[in-house]
């Protein structure tokens, strides 16, 4: 079967089966991939809009090759839509529209769909102030971060985000679960080439690489995590029951996660990460927190030779020894996907149905 | 001699000689080292409104204890006075001041001089729109960064500000120096309280920290920084000598620097790092660089509880075991420092004179 024709769920469902039967490849392209998870989510509980959203953050995630935010993701959004933790059908309400400063009450939903109400507002501040910022509370935030900064950067923009999230580290120096992972995104407008684009936690490490490394029995490197008396440990078994993450660059990286919680939560209104309690919900996977954006149109300030300065900045990391930019290797993988396909795995993409 | 009645250059002098006459110690308050200062920097060449500036900004840092940007600093900016590397009597132009951004243009003059000249207007800015960005271009930065944030937030402003400088850091997986030791200051207003203030370099370890390592034959941890040849070295005088820093936190403390060069240097439409070339100026130790300012004002989007969050921040932070908050030990010092006075050498001072 040609995966291209696969448009319609069911059509998607039919090759799946078929690859599945014959043992064969399966690849899909990220519509057909959004499309067969809209109806996933939509059966989980998602209203139309936010199963799309949802969906497509998982399907551009899972072509970018970052695997621990795309198709491994969909159980846990179906587990967490099963319960009244999160509102799969809030329309997000847009509290402050005022100078450059736009507020959204995410209503209890996910900060993409507040993020896709505010995007023009963001874009036309900006554009006119020359920065804006969005502030979204009440929102859960569960999907790969470069997505929302980088569409910005292809309008011409600068933009920086941050979100809170579940308590899962310590602050430096302390001991027991403070902050989110708390990541920061930023995406930078190149002329000719995709943005420059970085996403990364303020842990040293990701939850998922924990858990990976307590899956394989491997040690983790020294100033991962504490264990649940705040002693360092190597042991990732020891930093999942009851110890902490650490951020990463010891007090340097602890005082951006903080910096993070006061944008995304204190600015925001919405909740610090440990405010967040989940244990009435233990088939819940995403934290009730906020999101902050800021977005600044270059040519108020650098002028229209701003994408040229870039470009002498690319090729000055080039010259220093640094080959790859931030967001290169997404961008090579997500070409690769565009002319071969996702390769998915047509047992677990059935399995998902299951999971319903 | 009573410090206390020190109001004058020329009081001051007599009190510091009568101390290194007599082998006694030597305090004075922020106000007779600024008024001290302003003579030095006078006499060394600056404008009236630049030595005030100047003076104050390095009898602020040596209130708070920061050694390395207080008095020591000074014979440096004499050193760079004496050229035409900077303009001591730079007039800072406004550029544009229009919706939330407001960019000037210091030609060739300090950056704490231009932010003076905007910082009215970006308050302005911020309680009209919620947000105003400060872009300087042309300019130099010598000083303590946390000074130039901190009096925002005890405006009630959530403040964030980078400069770029001196080419002296590799980025990760690079092995010759590009970007400038690029600090970063975010500063947060508290209700009754000194604001939550974090200044921290990109580097992993300071110039000045490495060069007295240097200085003592001390080594350095590894990941500090690289020798002539690209190589991970303990060594630093191997740094020094044609090698570079290296960022904190690998490649995520590498990606923040890049940030800040873009946000400092591409968006303001000054000089990168790596485009300072001072080597027909040997005696000068400014960059000629840029610096980014975000001002927010919480009001427009967290109301007026958000003192109050902060607050249970401060408190959730403490119970994870972090005692001390970013800023914490500077205040301690400053409040010594009020009662006490800022001790200095008495010697060191009157050296200033013979230096200029």
């Amino acid at each position: 079967m040609n995966p291209s024709s696969c448009d319609t769920y069911n059509a998607i469902v039919a090759y799946l089966e078929s690859c599945a039967a014959n043992d064969a490849p399966c690849h899909m392209s990220a519509e057909q991939l959004t499309s067969f998870l809209v109806e996933i989510f939509e059966r989980a509980g998602a209203a139309s809009h936010t199963a799309r959203i949802l969906a497509r953050t998982c399907a551009l995630a899972e072509q970018d090759g970052a695997k621990s935010h795309g198709l491994y993701r969909v159980p846990a959004y179906i587990a967490t839509l099963g319960t009244d933790w999160v509102d799969g059908a809030a329309a997000p309400e847009v509290v402050t529209s005022k100078g450059a400063t736009v507020v959204i009450d995410a209503r209890n939903g996910f900060a993409q769909c507040a993020l896709q109400v505010a995007r023009p507002l963001i874009e036309e501040r900006a554009r006119v102030y020359g920065v804006a910022t969005l502030l979204v509370r009440r929102s859960h935030h569960f999907g790969a971060l470069w997505l929302d900064v980088e569409p910005f950067a292809r309008q011409g923009f600068v933009a920086l985000t941050a979100v809170n999230s579940i308590s899962h580290m310590a602050p430096h120096s302390g001991s027991t679960p403070l902050y989110g992972t708390n990541p920061l995104a930023f995406a930078c407008p190149r002329s000719g080439h995709d943005p420059i684009v970085f996403d990364q936690a303020s842990s040293l490490m990701a939850k998922g690489d924990l858990q990976l490394a307590a899956l394989h029995g491997e040690q983790v490197p020294l100033g991962t995590g504490v264990d649940k008396h705040g002693k360092l440990t190597q042991d990732p078994h020891a930093i999942l029951a009851g110890g902490a993450l650490l951020p990463f660059g010891g007090h340097k990286g602890s005082s951006i996660a903080m910096m993070i919680e006061i944008l995304a939560a204190g600015l925001t209104g919405g909740a610090f990460s440990w405010e967040i309690d989940r244990s009435e919900y233990p088939d819940a996977h995403t934290s009730r927190a906020g999101q902050f954006l800021l977005c600044i149109d270059p040519s108020h300030s650098a002028g229209p030779g701003f994408t040229g300065r870039i470009e002498s900045l690319v090729q000055a990391l080039h010259d220093s020894g640094q080959q790859r930019l931030p967001g290169d290797r997404r961008y090579a993988i997500r070409k690769q996907a565009a002319t071969q396909g996702i390769a998915v795995s047509p047992q677990a993409m059935l399995d998902l149905i299951q999971a319903l």
